[in-house]
């Protein structure tokens, strides 16, 4: 035995340890469609004798979970709602107990006996050799029934609540993506990519080899080879205005050492398993903290971003004519986009340019939903990491989605280190958009 | 950038990532031995201001803990305790609703409230770099202060909550140590080994080196220079009955490839603040597994164990005289145990082996504690595990503290794979103790 | 420093020299289109000033080097024969004291004088940051040259010299590569196969991804992120006849650990500066023991491969008329081959079948050329390995390529271990071929 | 499979190579002490046989050789030299060919046939498992034979030869050694450590793991856990007087960031098997390059070094008389020498420091050997680096080596980057010694 490969293949251990585990059969009794014996096994796997062949047990219920069909899936769910919530009996004796007399041994039985037993249950499950990667697909699942039967929220917040703790930035590991990267891993960022599509290795390629491109994913130890999000940057001299820009092939080359601005062009989360899990919030400021370190000449660090509900606001704002913030010679000229060929008029261009521009402005500054939060998804997400709205691109994307999206406006936020947490906090308790002065004379707060 | 050390550099950014966090300076305002503005910045760790600025204010939070001296870190927990515990106005709420109408909603923000707000605090403290790490040793500080204050056990049942969940053996690697393994690893396998001491490196290698010599350590991801706990294995023909004939430098060397026995002659636990977070059990059964596909003639898996609460019971037995499980005449044997020079003399080792083995027999098949529990603790380990005690060997550690404990009594449990899951499930739930009809023999329950 | 990347580093470390060695400056004086002062150049380097700046030196040579046009590196290749083999001077005297008394330290010194001296000015060469990959390219250039200008023979002696040394197989790593490789290692894999051409990333990932395929390449430390030759394999339960079955997608998949047979049914060489160097012979036979060890059911060991030569023969003979080995009969046959849709014919294929077979076989057994070597190249390397020519098969590869080299006609050669030095031997000694009965039939030597 | 460790399990997989090369057995026939045998053996690996079971031959001559007795080694080294040198028959025809006409080709064929045989016997033995080993060790046996049998030096020749090919700078890493090196290299260190001893591993770890303490070696990737030389650093803030200085444990810790100078302490070369391939001159100035990389503050480099001919050299110039360099009042003062007790005598001490600094300065300035060489070999070493004689160290090594070498003295060579190339030409070409104006005023060139 050599120490050459004492820690990476400590990893490497971690996916071969599927192949060592004793084999467990669960003894199936047949029943209403098999779930009583998965239910049986649960409860095994909870009891003592769960502690003596966890590993075993463990792997056994999650193969039979990726056996079961759609329906029986959901019966699985379901069960874990019914069966494996708090110990009710407990739970009121603890409440009794606590109501008596508040003391700190009452609290604690009583938020002991609050927890469902799902919640230990899902730690055992992640006993199973590749457990966690089960976990996330079981969650997967269950949020697409959990939007056909809100019951199952219940069960899906333990879930969250286990990523939450399991996942937390302090247990992920920030990597670069490049060329040299493996390629079962470059095969998932070419699934995962949700912004800027990629059509196939050789596009990917352009997106990582050149001098001027970068790319990060966070990576949670158990699960090396699954990319949880990452971010596309292009190293530039100048704040781009469009993606064509960024992307076009015959741009010329910035050496990277000269570069004076990363942008943030494609942000995507990989695992759907993981919704509501934030980790988007720490990969901009660490991927800002490893660029400011290698390459010390960037100073500004700004996206590029798309708007998502721009166009569907637009709409909404026709809609109501007069009594929205539009006023009769915006109508007018906003009739030209339904021209689907607009793009190609230059009059239309000429003439909608402000008219979008301002919208969009308003848009991102003061549209608010009735809960009064800001309407765009994109704009929520930035400037509650402490952005700010730094300028509105008008045609900036022409690709098919973005015009349906979003009339082709894409945005820059801008980076700021100095002033994320002002930035930050200024929106999260009083509601305040940081905005450039530039963008904040597009849509002045008083019309 | 180059693919060679995609994932080994992985672990190694774990380690660097200290230096890269922004900075953030808690205002101390004096007051109460400081503890105000502490108390303060773990109120905004857990506002919605932490989640801008988790990292460094997580980072400041653990490093002022580090400076803090033993008064102000009772301090801190006991803050921990009185300001960090359930919403109890949300709480109160909570079971107003849950009681007026038990629905899975109101089960669901009962369970919410319940939950101790310093969970989530602690996750949060997670956040800063090595974090984990910090935390493990806030728990071994808190460890001692329950000692004296049992209010703060409600503290301790949060962390050891959450740790039970981040060390789950799920997320654990099982690594051999090895001679070649790195020096500062190394140099914690002297300091932590807690059974049959390492005096020097020359013993570790001896340890390590041989062919006939494994060791096998849990690893976390984010405490990648830390093992979590060790077994040392021999690999031998036969089931030793001493630790001398174990460790003896002159032995017979065996081929690691013709051993059929491998010895467990030692197991640690490293972290005193994971304590009461199992692996133990994890770890002999994965060593097993990976010995039996490294070295296919291996057939026999055994401890050599101490037994440290015999000498202690064997005290209480003489005190009580007949009244207890002794008669006059072993009572009377019993008596060259007082002279410290015992085993100098062959005639008092002579009489007092059968006695004595007996006793043992006796002590570790029927020695109960007023709860019912097996009185001696590494039976209990081996035993809840699913091994059963195999033989007892009369003096077989010569050491002062085996001689202190156990009269240099040692006891080999066999882990036999077959028999594990009967074997724990008969002690877990109706306290059989498994025993090989020799050790049987020696203590015939009827008595 | 943690040692966790302790030898992946290492590795790394080469690739990043470049970046660290003082740089040098040739000073150019112009003259006859620049040489001089790379002359020069090349003297200070085998100087002893070479030693103290030897690197920066080297690097420049060879930046150099990478920037002349054809005709100039065609100049400096001459000028390495001109001036830099050996001192005649010194050989002269050499020589003329060797033949004075033939002593020990007068063959010592004929043997250093005769080694010219471009041998240790390519050994210093080597000295710059991937130097290595430098003159491999050189070496590459000067293959083309030599066609040209035989006289670079002696030249291109002392780089084959050179290489055979460092590229020993006892410096060469066999890895395996899979889809887990980094892609610009694969992106190579793509570029350099030969046989069976891959078009894009999702043929490479067929190539390599299902459990019953795998790929092996050499490496040489100093290249890490080079392939010198490598080899696909198919693993199968028989011998396949044709190579459609192999690469077929809709084949059933046959689990590795239930597979027989293992097919090598592409091997490439990758870097043309390296012909001659020969590693093949040791790639197939450690691909075999890597494959036995992990793999114990495999008890076949054989290529499917092509036979270019085959077609040119064919002609020939056909030419040759009824002076050659064919008779009339089936020359009249072969007719049937001038029409480029004969293989769309099946009378034409059911009477080409035996007759074209027979001839294969008495090619491959019977062909030499007038120095008395086997014809065929590909069946050279396998025999000379010590393969035995197991069986032909008609009409196993349809591209356009085997059309038109062999008529479509493929062969496998069988590695069995126990026979490979005896085939090697009578092969290499007495010009034997070894070939099973079923091909011996099919031409007997006799005719 | 998975790409986590595909590089560096590569050089894992060099090591483990061993167990899977077909075994080969040599028939042993007896005769003169099985020479005969194993002559045979070499024979057979020159032949064309040798390229179909190179590696098991080549292991089996291996393993032959580490089982020959001292007798047998040297008949093995004498067989080489007898059997296996060139080919005189064919050596003699070349030379015929070449006087007769002085062709390109006859020069290419002379130098061929003038190489000896031993030379690819040599290259063949490497193709064996940790051939390159075995060789190492065998030259090391070898360079000891040499020392009674001159003749063995034509041997000798070729494995240097093929030495400085193999280890060429080119294919050499630099790698840090840390306390986080695996264990079985930081043995080798201590082992190896020959200017200023290492007791145990707690001194070990006194000079890895502080902050202001580096080490560097070189290592080959065929030789992944043995080091081939090392230097020592200390990071300070001034240049060193004396060791004690620089090793003693309560100095003031220096942090790294801060350190301007870089003391090279201590070099030692790890192979005695690769004497006289020099890399020492590589070592230092990599080291440079690397640790102004990693603390840009630093802005001197230094040794501090042995003088480990002084002593001999004073003792001639006593027995010399006022022939020598000393005058008759030196001559008196060094007298005190004689005491060997001196050292604790604070008048001796006045009285020689003086003297013995300026004739330390005359012995490395001046001091030649009959052929002219600087006679101090540590001097020629640094000197003919490029480093510059900076200052002359009284009683800077008390350590009883040091004492019995010179007298105490140390010396510091300064690495100025921009005068390296200059200091070296002047010291290759004319033999002149840089050195600092106050050592040279030490030692006035009239005298």
């Amino acid at each position: 035995m050599n120490g050459a490969t004492f820690f990476s293949d400590m990893l490497q251990a971690i996916t071969d340890r599927g192949r060592r585990v004793l084999s467990f059969n669960i003894r199936d009794e047949g029943g209403a469609n098999g779930m009583a014996a998965l239910e049986a096994a649960c409860e095994t796997l909870l009891s003592s004798r769960g502690e003596a062949s966890g590993m075993a047990l463990a792997k056994e219920i999650a193969d039979r979970w990726e056996g079961l069909d759609a329906e029986r899936r959901q019966a699985f769910m379901t069960m874990l709602l019914e069966r494996f919530g708090p110990d009710t009996e407990r739970l009121d004796k603890a409440i009794e107990a606590y109501r008596a007399k508040a003391t700190t041994a009452a609290l604690l039985e009583l938020s002991a006996a609050a927890e469902p037993r799902r919640q230990e249950l899902i730690r055992r499950l992640n006993l199973a050799p590749q457990g966690i990667s089960t976990l996330v697909h079981m969650r997967e699942a269950l949020l697409r029934m959990k939007a056909e039967d809100p019951n199952l929220a219940a069960v899906d917040a333990d879930f969250a609540h286990l990523f939450a703790s399991w996942f937390n930035r302090g247990f992920l590991t920030l990597w670069p993506i490049s060329w040299s990267t493996p390629a079962d891993i470059l095969e998932k960022i070419i699934r995962y990519e949700a912004v800027h599509q990629i059509d196939d290795w050789d596009e990917l390629r352009r997106r990582l080899k050149p001098d001027d491109r970068r790319c990060f994913a966070f990576f949670h130890p158990q699960l090396v080879d699954e990319p949880l999000i990452f971010v596309e940057v292009a190293l530039t001299k100048d704040i781009p205005g469009n993606i064509a820009e960024v992307l076009r092939q015959d741009r010329a080359l910035v050496r990277a050492d000269e570069a004076t601005t990363a942008v943030f062009y494609s942000i995507s989360n990989c695992q759907a398993g993981l919704r509501g899990v934030s980790f988007g919030n720490f990969l901009i400021k660490q991927v800002v903290e490893d660029l400011r370190r290698e390459l010390p000449k960037l100073n500004t660090f700004v996206t590029l971003s798309p708007v998502p509900g721009f166009a569907d606001w637009v709409a909404r704002e026709r809609q109501a004519g007069e009594e929205g913030v539009l006023d009769g010679e915006d109508l007018a000229t906003l009739c030209a986009l339904d021209d689907p060929q607009w793009v190609e008029n230059d009059e239309a261009v000429t003439a909608l340019r402000p008219v979008m521009t301002g919208l969009a402005a308003r848009y991102l500054l003061h549209g608010r939903s009735s809960g009064g939060r800001v309407l765009d998804p994109v704009a929520r997400f930035h400037l509650g990491n402490g952005a700010r709205l730094e300028r509105i691109n008008f045609l900036a994307d022409r690709s098919p989605r973005a015009m349906r999206q979003a009339h082709g406006m894409m945005v820059n936020y801008l980076y700021k280190l100095d002033d994320i947490e002002t930035n930050h906090e200024a929106f999260a308790t009083r509601g305040e958009v940081a905005a450039s002065p530039a963008v904040r004379r597009l849509a002045p707060a008083g019309r």
